[in-house]
């Protein structure tokens, strides 16, 4: 069995090649080449627990994630995660991934095919709000798919900008980075904005004007009562673009909207439709909303784990 | 993290320690001190994949197994399991624990113990029908719980058994091992039988004079259509013990003979309650059936880990 850490998964494989990996799983998504049951969820104390099965002919997997509210006071990180890889023929166990570093990559993946099928080809400004392990590896993804020159960084706790930035600077030297005092200047200074919180009220201004003709990416908001965007955003979209039709449940990004008549349900979109097509829309305002889904993560387990063994990465042990 | 695999399992926890954590985890059983959600069963092809979490507030931990029929015929194992171990207070991974053979091993404990709660101290005979891992570990708890001076052996597939033995021998080397030519052969001469099968017949002859008097340890049958008991059994019985009241629905050996009227669901007392009074029974015939639950796992899972820790076993890695 291999096991792969959050160093050796980043080493195993390049942000190009998850890129292509997400790809493919959206075509296999629209194919339904795939078994993927429902999620399932237990709870205990403070602790939730996600088991998140996948199966396809060639490899099946489950995401085993916990998340901890209380653990940022204790100097932990809220969610951990380990992700079980199997041959798909006889079910043997064949990688034990670092899920929560699993989770951070693929998703900075779906966020990067948002941005390369819902963008503009030429947007060269890019703003991030929530300073998170989300928020930065959807930073390197977005400065691959678009010619990035300023990146405009926002956060509630100013402190943590500081630091994301440092952390950043290292990963993308020839892009300005800059932080921004408000969320208004963040909006008003970025083509794309990506928002990666958990937060339960709207992070980008009420104010449609401010919001016409921008390109959001939405990725924090993951249950019903989490809420990243404002209602003025979605009267300016034709078409709202999700990773899955889960969303519209999952989200409150789009459950609250659909709820209040904001958008209709047919309005709502798999962007998985785009990537088959090969269609390329050229929307004035755009919104790409994830909430991920265990197909992404076994297609993007099996990629490192396939590039792990090819490059000798990764700790081999006897089980 | 921790990974510990078949070897290192064995080599951490003694027999005696197994035995004492399972009577522990039948204590938490009756007292309510534990959470356990249904298992998850996902199917894909050949394969069925079982999720089998369960929670007490200092640790929790999922088993994932995957079951593949076909399996035996590639000359690989039908079973494959992992199992991850994670801190109850803050979720953190702590350990990634070979899943089958931690099944054999605490199915080997939860046998034990049937045999120490309903069979009679001073039972010096033991018959095993079923030569695969379980029937192997079954032995070597039996072994531990009663003072065993002959052990019989039979399987349908005579050439399994002298492997068998001459396993078994390496580990029993002041116990009397013999091969059976009959399960009638076996019956006669044993006072504790063990069966270890996945049989969809009776794999204990239909013959009521030959059964009375004789204790039965089912460890095989945990589908509803697999049976390793014969009916004329039944009747002999005041009490059927169960590990988990669940046995009436998972295994054929309590569901048919529930639906024929061959027992009444009165008569079907889990054996945590025997634990909990210190009870001594005395049946003259008696049946213990165990089909397992995730709690087992947990609970040895933990004390493996705890001992492995301090003896310093394993492979430790950062992930």
């Amino acid at each position: 069995m291999l096991i792969l850490n959050q160093k050796e998964i980043w080493s195993a494989l390049s942000v190009e090649e998850a890129l292509a990996a997400i790809e493919e799983a959206f075509l296999l998504f629209e194919a339904g080449d795939f078994h993927m049951p429902n999620r399932m969820h237990a709870h205990h104390g403070d602790n939730t627990l996600l088991l998140m099965p996948c199966f396809t002919d060639q490899f099946f997997g489950t995401k085993l994630v916990s998340v901890n509210p209380e653990n940022p006071k204790r100097n932990r990180p809220s969610i951990y995660g380990s992700m079980i890889l199997n041959d798909g023929q006889n079910g043997e166990p064949l990688a034990l991934i670092n899920g929560a570093a699993l989770t951070a990559f693929r998703t900075g993946a779906v966020g990067g095919i948002g941005i390369k099928y819902t963008t503009p080809e030429s947007a060269d400004s890019l703003g991030i709000i929530g300073t998170g392990m989300q928020g930065f590896t959807q930073a390197l993804f977005a400065c691959k798919v678009r010619p990035i020159k300023a990146l405009y960084v926002f956060d509630m706790q100013q402190e943590k900008v500081n630091e994301f930035i440092a952390k950043l600077h290292i990963e993308l030297p020839n892009v300005e980075l800059k932080t921004c005092n408000s969320n208004r200047e963040l909006v008003e200074k970025s083509q794309i904005i990506i928002t990666a919180t958990t937060s339960k009220q709207a992070v980008i201004p009420e104010d449609r004007d401010l919001l016409k003709g921008k390109h959001f990416i939405g990725i924090g908001s993951y249950k019903p009562d989490m809420h990243e965007f404002p209602e003025q955003l979605y009267p300016l979209l034709d078409t709202l673009y999700v990773d899955t039709p889960f969303a519209k449940e999952e989200s409150g990004d789009i459950a609250t909207p659909l709820k209040n008549g904001l958008i209709t349900d047919n309005q709502i979109i798999p962007i998985s439709k785009l990537i088959k097509s090969k269609q390329k829309i050229k929307p004035e305002t755009s919104l790409f909303k994830s909430v991920g889904m265990a197909l992404f993560d076994l297609i993007i387990a099996r990629e490192i784990y396939r590039k792990a063994i090819n490059l000798n990465i990764g700790t081999k042990i006897e089980i």
